[in-house]
């Protein structure tokens, strides 16, 4: 594959992350379209009635497996954990797994070792499922139900329209487990092309990316449905743009990594109109009572969602009327555009970081 | 409390931490001692068969945590979780734990969230279990069962000892519940003198700070029951040296962070003589083909378990004839050595970092 192959005119930096950041209202409404059938798998799953789920997912699926751990806390009322591929895979584990869905999230289904992390799952009594934009994958073939994302062919290194997909068919499967009505996230696609089309070179991403022009180090925090978000953002940064972008939760924050933050280091701070965003809110404002840098995601300035939070610095993402569970596929659409603006301005090429390559195999 | 507090001589920075590292091999000891009544509980845990094992912490406990994780899913077959607080204390979760196992660690005993979260996970149905420092702490209080961890009283910010306690409580603990002896773990007190005294101003340490003294970033990266390790010593870094030391599991590493790693940012790898460290070995060797800065913690060169890994640039931990899941108690050592000695060269006072309380209470 050529960076020029003829369908999207001269080569440019970037394009590619740019077409597919773009292509995600079209890619939330294909998948809105497949809701009865993903929730056909989802009626199926509530019927095994499990009583444990286990997530097993690496780098940006990852982020979307931790909204997933949410969903099933809050929404089904059950137990969750991010699965540590390597206790089976290289130290032998095999536990047993009778009540457990076991849902492994990867764009491309071909990560060795969720693969077989998935299979001995399988084999020690789970329901296993691949949530994967590869449905004929080895991930897809080796579980017991698949749901395709389908978000099209992704072609930049640096995943964007896959991320929000996966959290959408997460939602939407996880949602028919527990009962929700798909239909409260009809309102997604358009959502998302508003909240795209207002930071399309908005004055305040445009200052954003300019702020941290000569940034080597960030921190990211959020809470809650929140937290998936800073991380996903943190790691958008560090493949585009080359910054140590360090993710916490703001809970965790509190212990230790706290001591790094000063003039020196920005934040870059999800604060979510939900229960979440409140308990962010205070340390917030006790970051910028110290005099740190904090740049925020997060509702309408005025609106009571965004209480004293009016900055002008606020990169605003409207989430008023949806379901908290549904802001993370909106809020994380701001900080695609600024990983890819900012590599931009850098002089970097967003679609081709160094050192990575689009399918990863773990040793 | 004042600095000079007349029981240790003139005040001088790092005092406290530097005391509490050597007490290390005490404190495992008198854990040891308390072996029989650590193992009754685990054996009453037993009783109750968990099917399930939630574990809730914060910061360097959440290391531990994660420790206790990789514990239960490779030595009690059990699948595992780490909690996230924010379900239940934020957006109110109530969760069907029956059958659960539900852990908290933390060494004050007073972190608001988890006191929260623990006394939910009790009212819906988990058995409950308090790992701390502080036995007569709210924490304790809520939970059905306590093992104190007998650390003594922790000055220092950055946690030490409590650490490794926490450690080997949970390792006694879970072995019960496992039916694994004790004994296994009696020559630690000694192995971890050695490993402290051969750390104790070496040349391979001196040498290890001297190369971070201008460093602002680095990356720290380890593989199953080395990425605990990892994690806190990244944490150690931050906390008394300001560091932005990022912490990956070596699988996740090779998903987007490695875009990070040049020449101008460091790595340090936890490179155990088990399965996770062989994981590892293949990604430090390319690293170094690549011209990346590897600081190694392994074992002996020379040695099998080393493999090719025998520059002078390792700091070498002796983990011979103990089992894997002992190795992080002592393979943690030189880290928090370095952590003290950096900061003491950057001068810098790694028992007082800025921006930190020892107890801190989480909104």
């Amino acid at each position: 594959m050529t960076l020029d192959d003829g369908t999207l005119g001269e080569p440019t930096a970037g394009r590619w992350m740019a077409t597919e950041i773009d292509e995600q209202p079209a890619v939330l409404a294909g998948l809105l379209a497949r809701a009865p059938e993903i929730g056909a798998v989802g009626a199926e799953l509530a019927r095994r009635a499990p009583r444990f789920v286990l997530l097993a997912a690496r780098g940006t699926s990852d982020h979307a497996a931790l909204y997933a751990k949410y969903l099933v806390e809050t929404r089904l009322g059950l137990p969750a954990g991010l699965a540590s591929p390597s206790s089976t895979t290289l130290y032998g584990g095999r536990p047993a797994l009778t009540d457990v869905l076991y849902l492994a999230v990867s764009q491309s289904g071909r990560s060795d070792d969720l693969i077989g992390a998935l299979t001995v799952a399988r084999e020690c009594g789970a329901t296993t499922v691949a949530v994967t934009n590869a449905p004929t994958s080895p991930l897809a073939g080796a579980a017991e139900f698949t749901i395709d994302i389908g978000a099209g062919v992704e072609r930049a290194v640096a995943a964007t329209k896959s991320y929000t997909a996966e959290l959408l068919a997460l939602y939407l499967l996880l949602g028919a487990v527990a009962g929700i009505d798909p239909g409260l996230a009809a309102p997604l696609p358009d959502r998302a092309a508003a909240v795209l089309a207002r930071h399309n070179g908005s004055a305040a991403l445009t200052a954003a990316a300019g702020r941290y022009r000569f940034a080597d180090r960030l921190i990211t925090t959020g809470r809650g449905f929140g937290y998936p978000t800073a991380r996903e953002a943190g790691l958008k940064l560090m493949e585009t743009s080359y910054l140590s972008a360090q993710a916490f939760s703001t809970a965790d924050l509190l212990h230790g990594p706290m001591a790094m933050v000063d003039r020196g280091v920005g934040v870059l701070a999800v604060v979510s109109a939900d229960a979440g965003g409140r308990a962010v809110r205070p340390v917030v404002d006790g970051l910028r009572a110290a005099g740190a840098d904090v740049l925020t995601v997060g509702p309408e300035p005025g609106t009571p969602e965004a209480g004293a939070d009016n900055r002008a610095d606020s990169l605003v993402v409207d989430t008023a009327g949806l379901p908290a569970e549904l802001a993370p596929v909106l809020e994380i659409l701001p900080l695609q555009r600024l990983a890819w603006r900012l590599a931009l301005d850098r002089g970097l090429d967003p679609d081709a970081p160094r050192g990575l390559a689009k399918e990863t195999r773990t040793p």
